[in-house]
């Protein structure tokens, strides 16, 4: 059936586009916004367009920035030979939390995806090239996804960058750290028989 | 950690407002904003604010509509003696859904809940006592959810209706229409017995 309101049933459909937001969900939702103050939703619907309209990326990563330079770009303390090739901003701030990597980072805004019709030039590759040509770079890290897409991308950045004559590495996988052996998939838990290492060298220093 | 963007950092912040949303998938809709065409992200924007900005009740039932006076009230093949007071458009369009009702709806915007500081007057309460005292309805058929809120809010309306000397009804409880007996929950199951019928009422004509 048709709602009553057309004004209602475009914001149904529009928070129906949201991923994982079904058409019950999206009612829900429009539900709540019309029992809140009008300031509130003039808020929400204004952070919303801001966020898509004002938006700027950092000219060096890529990142999400409200400044030309982001402060891990900006950060003279930051070792600007080594750059970590993520997928989106949620790893950077993941890698951040970590405070395991001094390098810089590189943001692609995606993973190589035929399915959805995402290949190398819909992801900021150009500028990560470019970056490296600029010279100064001895080695990148990809922490791309232990996916299918993020493989895919990780094998075409690897052969570009190898041309380049760049040392590229790639994050480790295999059980995490706390973790059961039983709690375990098979692939990884037979990746990490396969990629162990020397004793010494596995430890945590 | 904080984000890198004051503009990101405040669409995560106000699509986690949102009922059942943490700040998590919060991020993940934002960065799926961001991927967006900016016109489709405006029109995402403008759908939200003209829904709380534009919107109209309808203004005999209170429910949402385009029109002063909705569809469902403008009907002339309508019964106008029969009333069934729901909780907002989910129902009516359940209702609807069913063909099984030719009365008119009110629809109260809620239910009473003392823990969510919404009392009788928070509701369209004093709309649908108004409207039984503008006479010509004969019955009103309460038809709220089967929970603690939708039962006080049955209870009290039903005081106040009994009152006004109009004859007050509940939608049926008991198990569901191809529902097996011990897939029912013992309170259903225990009220569907207690509110036995003669069995020459309770088959479907």
């Amino acid at each position: 059936m048709a709602l009553s309101s057309a004004l209602l049933d475009q914001a149904v459909d529009q928070l129906a586009t949201l991923p994982g937001i079904g058409r019950r969900t999206a009612m829900r939702l429009a539900l709540d916004l019309l029992r809140r103050e009008r300031h509130e939703v003039v808020r929400f619907s204004e952070a919303v367009r801001r966020l898509r309209e004002d938006v700027m990326y950092c000219s060096e990563c890529c990142n999400i920035s409200d400044r030309p330079v982001c402060d891990i770009c900006a950060n003279p303390a930051r070792d600007r030979s080594l750059i970590c090739v993520v997928e989106d901003i949620r790893d950077v701030i993941a890698i951040e939390n970590t405070r395991q990597f001094k390098g810089l980072y590189h943001v692609l805004g995606g993973v190589i995806s035929p399915m959805d019709g995402i290949g190398p030039d819909d992801l900021h590759t150009k500028e990560l090239l470019a970056r490296i040509g600029n010279g100064g770079v001895a080695e990148v890290v990809l922490a791309l996804g232990a996916t299918l897409e993020g493989d895919t991308t990780s094998f075409f950045l690897h052969r570009k960058l190898h041309e380049l004559g760049i040392s590229v590495s790639m994050i480790a996988r295999g059980i995490s750290v706390g973790g059961d052996l039983d709690q375990v998939d098979e692939v990884t838990l037979g990746r990490s028989i396969a990629d162990r290492k020397p004793y010494e060298q596995s430890v945590r220093r």
